[in-house]
């Protein structure tokens, strides 16, 4: 019973059958009929103008969608526990060409504007320090929790306001869906002043396609070269177009998010005195010892140490019933 | 009827079977069952120790390759048509930090030794000048021509000697499917001295998946952090594992190989009188007048001018011979 | 009696008194009040506003200035021959980032706007391929001939003419003063369009010290940090712009040039029927045989072979008048 | 009275006659007479093989060093008030071509094994994480105290012991002839394991050189190619190679670092119950009020605050017996 990750989760039916019918050949890289409707596809959903470009992987996306915000010689603001800043193997050094990450605390695996403006007071004046270029915030945060468009909008104020120049903003959203879903559903209710998004649909039922949502329409031409840089324009690219038109479709993306979000919230309401954070999206951390841990896995149950203390389970799309519910019970009996 | 490339050709149906098989979750990036048996299924198929890793691109394998032998500060000799020269988008810039492309004409799209030393007896000693660090040759050639186990190991006794420094050579193989079948079939028979190879299935019947195969097992360790860096390593890479292992499996990308092959060479056949290169792979490169292209066109079929007095036609693995039989006709006829 | 290059004459008396003068400390970096008057000094000069920064090699004032007009996916069109594609150790590939040099042939060592044309034309559309972003000249050219005004206003149109993007137009002037001096000595004369001036002044009396001259105030800022990050900003900046400021006091910068330029044509004259380019500055390229070399060397004449059949000789600003006279003996008796 | 920072002291005249001797032309870059003499001097003053070269900067100096150490993909532990991390504008990401620094906390302004080993600890197996290269400590620190012999060989002990890869070690020695003359004046004494060092001689009475000092000869050839590549091989070395020779001649580099040790031993002594570190190099950091720092510089004294209440005076070679004397009985009064 496996609550490791989202990250490796099957592929949803509906996305298997669309890309089969992109089987057929058509034009190569982003020419296909299909990657050609995604800028229209994800203005649709927002509401909004924005370009849309197809990426194999959330590292690839973040990546990228800073290196329209953000000069080889900038920084950029993030939580300390970020992905880009933990996990991604450096990848923003290399996309960005030398640009500091400039971590910040803050509680929920969130960021404020208070947090923000501390940092930016302890930049100094001219060139002997990395000015910030860009603010990055992970919507939902690496420890599950959603920032409310408030808290979004708060941050989108700091980051134009000054001193020094307007800072673009940049949302992770891996697991943007979960965020949605547990805000009530409206797609662009948390984006107002951000620049660029990375909207994950790995880990809610694609196979290898992530969406780079640029709401800045010049930094479309920029991100479109930098991608076939980074060799990331793949030359079948409509299988990739045809994932996210599927998970848009009818809002599979919303109806996965939401079936792995009712599956946290369940495991959540079992553990709710061992609950580190509250459970928003798809993420439940426990505290729970080791002895704890081991009955668990003895149990049949896989996820990960999350430090000495405390586990991460984490829930899927696919999340069967009887698993969640097993799991729900063995926590209920620690 | 289309004859424009083979990067954007149909999906092998073996493939799909193995990427459908490969659905129920497992261990996410390369940590998979199927990823880790990649390094011995390409020991097998050539009968000597490698590692491969699968990326999602051309531009990326023969990248990261590269980043495997060649320092910043160093360059690549390569023809000055090579992909990696005219067709990257400057990816190599990107991935080698600013290292120097060097090219060098040559007949057929191929190189020589003599070209090499020649150009390397133009490097001055000492640092005011960029020093090759490794040369990178294409098979097959971007003009269809295949160069022979003997002259790939002049070349490779040519990195090896001096003056300088060791070089090393990549061989971008996009086309080594097409390029072995020609030679006989032998898998390792033109891979004498050669230290990486990007092998490519995504025009031979694979959806995403190229292999990087790294000859010297050191490398393979600097190519597996790079690959994550770059946003290359996919969470979800069973599936790329899974379409290499099923054009592998009984020799299908030599199959396919033989058959896109065999469709070039009957079009070749037609065209005879009007080569402007030998057809030994899946590309026929004719003289053909203005109006013959239109005439052609009209006719239903689709394929790129080359320059002002040419066309390029390239086939597929999945080309239809009554497309191709009716293209050879149209051919002979002009 | 030395010709081989100017790059490491003597320094001119007045800049030694400059430095001196300037031993008191000050502020570090570029705060000191002899740095602070460089954008007034090169304003007054050229009679338009600019920003100047000092830098200590030709190599990071070209590259720093190309910095501020092309980004890292961009490209530099430029003479063949140029220095910044032949001569510095791939320095371009490593301040761009990874930007693509993009080298043109051309008579005299200079760049035609036929050529650029011709060069933009062969990049497709899309982003396949690079794109130049700027162009950068040389002046005087590396064989010593001077762009004169008319033809870097056509450059500099053709930089701002289609297809594609506006180019940015870069002038590596490691011997501008030589090409003033040469074209009657009004500074601004050949800059009509230019976005980015080195400055050189190493070669012709100072010890260490170039200007980076942008005409674009907005991309001082960009290069002030640039020069930072590229270890260039020096905390004794002080002596830095002491030598530029005495070099430009009563208009050293052109005596010297001239002084320079007169001894070259001294040598032009007397070797006229050899001339392989016009000399218009202060280096002479003729045809010589072997022997011929062995001659003026065995007369104890020092210079740089120019391939098999030819020699470069070079003069600097402080060339011995009887050192000059007896090599354009030698030269009209060979 | 001047105690801002020792960046900018004036020129020792035993510098300016070495430079001025050097005036005569010579070969260009580092093929002169004085440059080609460096290795030899300073492996007679370490007693140790070394390569040694010349740049003007102590930002490209470190820079130029862990780039002999890091490759692209890797860390860099260094304290988290490094110079390199706090007031180098971003170098360490544009030279080493985007590796990330790996901040440690430390008294002091030193790190230990133990945090050292902590950090490392953290670093998770595989290609997730950047995985750190070298470690750079910083003597004497950036709050002047001095790493004792053992502590850096204790540093080179973790440097060298696992897990995962030996790193490299590398002294930021901007104040290391302070440092050395705290500890006695025998220049090797604290530099076992040490693979390469940053020799200042900038604060102490040179112009504008510093020595790169590297123990593996095998890294002397990429350091060569890198400075040239980073525009730092300047065409008259020789004045930067007489700098440094001048320096070493007789100690002058450790009769300096005694002057300037001397000035804030007094100061320290004056303002002992203020201290906030030991006064062991030439900096001097004590707590103070507003109020009070106001009264110091009404009495004449220039300094740095330190945050809200502290205050830090930096002294040089050149430091005047009466002023230090003044603010010496300033400061006690307080």
């Amino acid at each position: 019973m496996q609550f490791l990750s989202d990250n490796a989760a099957a592929v949803h039916p509906a996305v298997w059958t669309a890309m089969q019918a992109a089987d057929e050949a058509d034009a190569p890289y982003d020419h296909d009929s299909l990657s050609r409707t995604l800028d229209a596809a994800f203005a649709d959903l927002f509401g909004r103008d924005c370009a849309a470009l197809w990426v194999a992987s959330g590292t690839a996306a973040n990546c990228l969608a800073l290196a329209t915000l953000v000069e080889p010689h900038g920084g950029v603001l993030c939580h300390e526990e970020a992905h880009i800043e933990m996990d991604e193997g450096g990848a923003p050094g290399f996309f960005l060409h030398g640009a500091k990450l400039m971590p910040l605390p803050g509680a929920r695996g969130k960021i404020t504007p208070e947090a923000i403006a501390a940092r930016r007071a302890q930049v100094r004046e001219g060139v002997h320090q990395v000015h910030p270029h860009a603010i990055s915030i992970t919507q939902a945060s690496e420890v599950g929790c959603v920032y409310r468009p408030e808290e979004v909008a708060a941050i989108a104020s700091a980051a134009q306001a000054g001193p020094g120049r307007r800072l673009g903003l940049h949302m992770d959203g891996a697991r943007f869906a979960n965020a949605v879903a547990f805000l009530g559903g409206a797609p662009g209710a948390c984006l107002a002043g951000v620049d660029a998004l990375s909207f994950g649909f790995i880990k809610n039922g694609a196979m290898s396609a992530e969406a780079i949502v640029l709401f800045d329409p010049a930094a479309a031409d920029l991100a479109r070269f930098r991608r076939k840089r980074a060799g990331h324009l793949q030359s079948k690219g409509r299988f990739l177009a045809a994932q996210i038109l599927a998970m848009l479709k009818g809002d599979l993306w919303l109806a996965n998010a939401r079936a792995a979000n009712a599956a946290a919230a369940e495991l959540g309401a079992a553990a709710k005195d061992r609950l580190l954070h509250p459970v928003e999206a798809n993420e439940v951390f426990i505290a729970c010892t080791h002895d704890e841990r081991q009955a668990l896995r003895g149990a049949g149950f896989a996820f990960y140490d999350w430090g000495d203390g405390a586990a991460r389970m984490v829930t899927a799309w696919d999340a069967r019933a009887q698993h969640v519910a097993a799991l729900a019970r063995a926590l209920a009996a620690l």
